[in-house]
């Protein structure tokens, strides 16, 4: 029996039917963690990730408690262990945990008893987002293998990609990735593409990545205006590269954006973008994976 | 049908009446709201009206998110436009909107389909306030209608003094706002005076306003301790100024309360002050609110 | 009919053996809060306690709200007072306050008519964490009476110490202080001691406390590294120490631990220690006492 989810690659192609059909039979609500504690652990801040579990744990009738990092005792200097074998002794049936560096996740599994789900650990994974990505392609093709999946812009920093990459290989659909030399050399995988154009008329998704210009580690200063604008002209969805796709494809982008750098305000904003559509089926397929764990 | 609540300006004297027969019957407490969700999207700091919404909420049986802004994706620079489609599409139901500028529930009504409540825009208006402060006097004299409210203080910078004035034209009630000359005079309305004590008699109301140090625009540096009592000596509502009024008169403050400034802690806590009951009415008023939309 | 909870020298023989039974019956579960309201007001940071009240009340079918100091209208100056009245007037049923100043959560029963548990104020008292600290003896030794306990360390910053003594005294244990003398000095009762090992083999319980460097008051700096060494070889459980111990012996710790401080980690992480239990009891024990309220 499976009772943590810390990487896309651990899961069988079996595992993610499943997770997809939960999903979709009982639409996020149900009484199945009644009684239950679902622990959000994040050392990282989130909008869509926090409250996207918190509300699937809440229609599951889960308790839910948020674990402010802020105004915890970590403040007084407590060890992380401490911190998550505290929160398994209180009564946590499932740690939510989002942390800036790569693995935590994976160590905490060898601490407590309870599940464990990766919410994002650095750059290196974070599973429910490419499974609610996969969830909202299939929705919309009705399909996933043999379709082509253009991973855009800062794959380097992106454990968005990096889980996305894993889990598109499981379902039999192909990914490139695309970006700046810089941004993409590091990622394995036989398609690599430093060029956007060329590649847009043979995609069906268009998976833009979020600049992170937070986690930039390879330059030691910010991100000048005149740097953003250059990766922009290059890398970003403008309206006329947007025309360039095919008629049937669609544009993603796991958020936040910015807006006007890796995407225009018109393409997030079209009809052909479902960028909404994947923050509204992480609530069912979070719920779907914490009634499967 | 009416789906925002933006204003106390936009209500009919039949909505009024509504709401307050509504929270009058369930006293808060209910199961409309059963699976639906409820965002209590803050950009400034409340302790009332931010709880009083979550209480309200969970007494209707609705799922709460506080989405902590300091804690969230805001912090990766999202914009608000983002922010508020993204908790559209994680389910909320329901967008209790705060925030400094004025104007901006109205703007977030026209990104989202979800119902708006604005919990204070600016210095602009506090409807749900305005509200409760009425349910509060009809409570104690069994109507409104006739009734002459005199709003005191800092009415420049207060949201609640502009609700509350649209609301208690609608009701048939006069109101008087007092103040010094800076803090009333761009304030609309036929009924301005710059004298506290003349008033005092004629007033079956007396609504003190919270001294607005925070908001202050005309004066760059902070109140000073000398300002403040130049300030408490002439508008503050002492035992003396609170002996002027009629025998009937009730005193009301929105808080939190600067003792001392615009109200002395013994007037504050006499027996015909009624601010206590504006805050526990707040939670079935909102209650009622919330049915409603 | 009982109140509040301020100190464990204020609850008799039967009130401490009455919430042990409930504890023990059912286990934190039940209805018997439904349709109160509990807060957590905190105005200093928590883990453990916060974490395991809300639980404790939303098992018990409570609605609970946690008021976040800093995104509060503390902020724009209210009073305590006036904070915990509102608090009242909104609806809360039972008060959860911890604060730095001693006597605050005394001072609050003054205002309101809800009930009011401490939970630590100042280095005071925190009665509910030696009723969990007892239940967790008792589960271990199948009674109280007549037992030996040692609590040791910085006695004198430790609100633990203090009702942990009281309620050992109650129940007709018997406690021994050991630590520095500039951390024990201040305390009463008739038995301390500045040596740690000499009296090892004397103890049922070790009761390690934490080391509060955030509230040393009687040096101005921070402990120094070579301090904290020097603290540790005189009074840190190494695992030469914690053989010394009698067989049957336990060691508890209120958590958090500086582990390497005032305990080694193998000694925190081994059979004979009972950590994890008195977190995990901490839920039972403090549902127990929201029910006997």
């Amino acid at each position: 029996m499976t009772k943590h989810l810390l990487s896309s690659g651990d899961l069988s192609l079996e595992d993610i039917n499943n997770i997809f059909d939960t999903a979709g039979r009982f639409h996020g609500r149900g009484r199945f963690l009644k009684g239950r504690t679902v622990v959000n652990l994040f050392y990282e801040p989130s909008t869509r990730t926090r409250t996207s579990f918190e509300l699937a744990a809440k229609r599951l009738g889960a308790d839910v408690v948020n674990f402010d990092v802020s105004t915890s005792s970590v403040e007084k200097g407590e060890d992380l262990r401490d911190t998550v074998t505290t929160l398994e002794s209180l009564g946590a049936d499932v740690l939510i945990v989002r942390h800036p560096n790569r693995g935590v996740p994976q160590q905490v599994t060898g601490w407590v008893d309870c599940s464990v789900i990766n919410a994002g650990d650095g750059t290196r994974e974070h599973p429910t987002q490419a499974l609610l990505d996969l969830y909202t392609i299939r929705e919309h093709f009705g399909k996933l293998a043999g379709l082509r999946v253009g991973i855009v812009g800062d794959v380097h920093h992106s454990r968005v990609a990096n889980s996305l990459y894993f889990a598109l290989a499981k379902v039999g659909a192909e990914s490139i990735l695309i970006g700046p030399r810089k941004l993409v050399s590091s990622r394995p995988g036989p398609y690599i593409s430093y060029d956007l154009e060329s590649n847009l008329p043979e995609l069906d998704v268009c998976y833009m990545l979020r600049l992170q210009t937070e986690r930039r580690q390879y330059i030691t200063t910010d991100y000048t205006r005149h740097e953003l604008k250059e990766y922009g002209k290059k890398f970003g969805l403008t309206k006329e590269r947007a025309a360039m796709l095919p008629d049937h494809a669609i544009i993603m982008h796991p958020g936040p954006m910015n807006r006007g750098v890796e995407i225009d305000s018109d393409v997030a904003d079209s009809p052909r973008s479902v960028i909404r559509d994947q923050v509204s089926n992480g609530v069912a397929v979070r719920a779907a994976v914490l009634s499967w764990l």
